[in-house]
C-alpha cells in the first residue's frame, strides 16, 4: 500500500500585540492578532522529520512582532503584504503563504483643545481584517474585511413563499425583525494600488444598504450587502459574505394577558443559520 | 453528627430578550440579561424535598419576560427594582431578592433626515448593569453600573517603589503604558429617587479621570476612579470598582537590531491580577 | 464629604503551569492554575499611591513558579497551604490571603508491562480545587473541591408540589430526566491534619447518592450530595455545593407523527437556575 | 459591469440535543450536536429573493429532531448519512448536501451487580465526529473523527536542524516535552460498508504510535498519526489531521536559586501553530 502525503502546511496563530503610533498629535493604538500560514513545499518534514526546510514557529512569530514596528503607521493591510513577502523570501520552499492581520482600535477620551490625548477606551467591535495570500511565482492578493458586525431591523423584513415540507412548523412572515452577524470580505483587482481609502467606502455602503433594502431572506440580504460593496468600490473585483441569521422571534405573553405588539423577542444564540456567498464580476 | 443547613439559595440567571420600544421617532433596541436569586427562607425544599413553598424556575422567567414588556420605555433600573418588588410578593418565604439586568444597545444607521430609521448596529461593549436587592421589610436597594469597560493610557502612569522581594524580577517604571479592565458599580442613596441621569454623569466621570490623573499603580486608579464617580454625584452612597491590570510589557525587538520606542507591546490576556475595592461616603 | 476606603484586595489569578513529577515509575502530569488573593492592610497603596508595602504581582506569580517545584509529588492541597503560608511572610501587612489551586490530570497511554510510560491524553474535567484561606495571627482553613462535574439521571428525578403562580407554564412531572453542573467543596476540621485520602471518598460519595436517591427537586439533590459528603468524611466540617440545573425538555415530535417516548430532548446551556447550599456539622 | 454569484451555500449549525437510548441494559446517553450545510442550486434566493425552492431553517432542524429519535441506538455516523439523504430528497435543487455529528458520551455511575444505572456522568472530550458528504447523483462520502484530543509526551521528542533565520531566537532541543491538540478525520473507502467497528481501532491506533514514535517535530508526528490510522485500517482511504502544537517551555527558576530539571513548564494557550495534513492511500 502506498501512502501519499497530498496536503501540508503549518503556521503560527493569534499573535498577540498592541502597536501604538506616536507620531501624531494624539496617539493610535490597535490591538492586532496576526495569523501565518505556510502552505506546501516541505513534504520531508512531515514524512521523514528531516527538518533543514523548516521555518521554525519560533522565528514567524519573532518577524511578525519584529517587522510590526516598521507598521505602526501604516494600514494593516500594507503590514499582511510585508508579512507575505517577507515569509516566501524566509520561506524559500514553501509553495504560498497566507498572512491575516486582525485589528481593533483604542478611541481616544478627554478633552481635544489644546492638548494631545493620551488616553482610550477599547472598541471591541466590529474587526477590521486583512489578508495577504500570495503564490510562488505570483502577484499577491490582498483582501480588506470585517468580522463581528451584528446588524438588525425593527421592520423591513419579510420571510415568505418558501418552500413547503412535512417537518417545517413556522408560518410566512410579511414583516418580522431580523438580526444577521456578519463577515465581509473584499478583494482588491490589484494589491499593489491599494490606497487606504476602501474600507470606508465599503463600510458605508453596508450600513446604507442594510438600511435601505426590503429584506426577504438573510440570504437576500447577504447578496445584497455583497452587490452594494461591489458596486460602491470600483477598486474590488469580489466580496465574500459570511453571515448566521439570528432567530429572534417574538415571546408568547397570552398565557399571562400581556400583550407583545412588536416589543419582546428572544435572543438565545444557539441555533445559527450560517450562510455564505462569493460574488465576483464577470469578465 | 447534626447536619444544619446554614444558606441557600437558587434562582435563574442569563434570561436573554431583546426589548424593543416603538413609541419614539427611531425605535430604541436593547439587549438584555436578567439574573434573579432568591435567598433564604426555604429550607425544607432543600432538606426534605417538599417543594409547596418553592417559586419554579419557570415562573420566574417567565414573570421576567411578562413584565419586560411594560418596561420596554424604561430605564432598566426601573425593571430591575420592578422585578425585585414581584420576586418579594410572588416568593412570599424568600428572604431576600436580588436582581441583575444587563445591557447593550443598539446604535440607529442611515440617514436621520425625515424618516425614522429602524436599522441598527450592535455595541456588544461596555455593558450597562442596574441591580435591585431587596430584603424582605427593608426598602430595596439600586445600584447602577458598567461592565467590560477596558481602558489604556499610553503615557502618565508610573510604578515604582513597591516592597522589594526575593522573587522580584520587574524594575521601577517612570513611565508605562497602562491597561484595565473595569466593573463599576455605584449604589444610590435613596431608590425611590432615581431619576435616570447619574449613568451619563458617572461614565463621563471616570473617562475623565483616567484621562487626567498620573497612575501610581492599578490600585491607585481603581480608587482615582470610585472617588471621581462618588464626587461627581451626590445621589451615590456607595462605589464599588473591580478590574484586571493587562499586563503590557514592551517587547524586546533587539535580538534583531530592530528599535521598540514605545511602539510594541505585548497583549496577551492570561495572567491577570483582580483587584477589587470598595469606597462608602462617611457619615 | 468623607470618602471612607472600606475593602480592598488585589492578586494574580490563572497563574498557569504544567507540573511533571519525574519520580515514579511512570511519570504524572498535572494542568494547574492558581489564583492568589490579598486582602487589606495596604489602604495607603489605593488612596496615595504609596507603594512601599506593595507585593507586586510580579513578585507573585514568580513565587508561585519557584514554589511549585518544590510540589511536583505533593497533593495541591498542600501546595495551596504553602503558598498561603508565603504570602502571609513576603506581605506582612495583608490581613488575609487566599490561595485556589484548580488541577486537571493527564492519563497514562500505551502498555505499562516492563517500561515506563511518557504518553499522556488529558482529562479536562471535572477540575480538582484546593483552597487556602489564612486570615493573620490564626490556622488557616482549607477546603477541597471538584468544579465541571456534570451529572445525568435517565429516571429517578421528579418535580412536583410547587408552589402555583400566574406565570407558571409547566406541568408536575412524575418521572423526568434531570441533568445538572456543580461544583463542591469541603473544609476540613483542621488544615494541618490533611492526610490527601479525602478528596476519593467526597468523590464517591457523590456518585453513589446521586445514583441512589430519588430527586425532588434540583435543591433537593443538592442537599443529598452534601450530606453525603459530610456523612462520609469525618474529617469534614462544612460543605458548600454550586451548580445549575440543566434544563432538558422533550421535543415535542408529534408535528411530524414520531413518537418521543423518552429519546430526544432539548440540550440548550441558555437558561441556568444557579443554586448554592452550605452545609455545616452542627456543634 | 456584470456581477456573478460564483458560491453559495446556507444551513444550520449547532443544532443541540440529548439522544438516550433505553433499549439496553443500562441505558446509553449522548449529547449531539449537529451541523448542516446545503450548497448550490438556487441562487435565485440569493439574487431575487425567490425562495420557492427554499428550504427554511426551521424545516432543517425539526428534520435533525425528528429523525433522531429512530437513531437513538445507531451509531452517529449511520444518523449523518440518514440526514444527508434526506435533505438531497428534500431540498431537489440544492447540489450538495454535508451533515457533521459531533457527539460527546456520558459514563454510568453506580454498581452494576443485579439492577441497571441511570445515573451517569458527563466525558466532555474528546468529541467524536461523524460526516456525510452527498454530492447529487453520486454516493455519499462518510467520515469518522475526533477533535479535542489533547496528547502529551514527557520525553521521546526531539527539535533539531531546522532552518537558520535571523528572527531565530530558540536553541534546538535534543530532549523535550510535547504537546499537541488534535483533530483527526478519516474516511472510508465505502459508505455502505460501514460498520461500526472502526473508531476503536483508530482511536488506539493514535494513543500507540504517539507513545511509541520518536518525535522530529509537530509536523513530523502529525504525520506518523496519519500513518498509523490508514496501516490499520484497511476501510479507510483517506486521512486528514489538524492540529495546534502547544508550546511549554521550562520555567526559568535560575533568579530564584530554584533547580527545575525537568518540572515545571509554561501551560499559555495563546500562541499555537496550526498544522493540517492530508493523507491518501495512493492508487
Amino acid at each position: 500500500m502506498d501512502i501519499v502525503l497530498s496536503e501540508h502546511g503549518y503556521g503560527e496563530s493569534s499573535i498577540p500585540l498592541i502597536l501604538v503610533s506616536r507620531s501624531r498629535h494624539t496617539d493610535r493604538v490597535r490591538r492586532l492578532s496576526v495569523d501565518v500560514r505556510l502552505a506546501g513545499g516541505i513534504p520531508e518534514v512531515f514524512t521523514d522529520g528531516r527538518n533543514e526546510h523548516l521555518l521554525s514557529t519560533n522565528a514567524i512569530s519573532n518577524a511578525v512582532y519584529a517587522l510590526s514596528a516598521d507598521h505602526a503607521d501604516a494600514e494593516t493591510e500594507e503590514f499582511a503584504l510585508a508579512l507575505c513577502r517577507h515569509f516566501l523570501v524566509s520561506s524559500p520552499s514553501t509553495e504560498s503563504v497566507e498572512v491575516t492581520v486582525t485589528a481593533t482600535e483604542f478611541a481616544p477620551m478627554g478633552h481635544e483643545e489644546n492638548s494631545p490625548r493620551h488616553s482610550f477606551r477599547y472598541i471591541p467591535a466590529p474587526r477590521a481584517t486583512s489578508r495577504a495570500v500570495g503564490h510562488r511565482g505570483e502577484n499577491p492578493c490582498l483582501w480588506s474585511g470585517m468580522s463581528g458586525l451584528e446588524l438588525f431591523k425593527t421592520t423591513g423584513s419579510t420571510f415568505t413563499g418558501f418552500r413547503q415540507d412535512k417537518y417545517l412548523t413556522i408560518q410566512p412572515f410579511a414583516d418580522r425583525v431580523f438580526g444577521v452577524e456578519l463577515t465581509a470580505e473584499w478583494q482588491y483587482r490589484d494589491a499593489e494600488r491599494f490606497d487606504g481609502s476602501s474600507r470606508a467606502r465599503a463600510q458605508e455602503a453596508i450600513h446604507e444598504e442594510f438600511a435601505a433594502h426590503i429584506s426577504r431572506s438573510s440570504q437576500h440580504t447577504l447578496h445584497r450587502l455583497a452587490e452594494a460593496v461591489i458596486g460602491t468600490c470600483a477598486e474590488v473585483c469580489r466580496v465574500r459574505m459570511a453571515g448566521a441569521h439570528l432567530t429572534r422571534g417574538l415571546v408568547d405573553l397570552s398565557p399571562f394577558h400581556v400583550d407583545n405588539p412588536g416589543i419582546v423577542y428572544t435572543a438565545t444564540e444557539h441555533q445559527t443559520s450560517p450562510l455564505a456567498i462569493e460574488v465576483t464580476v464577470g469578465a
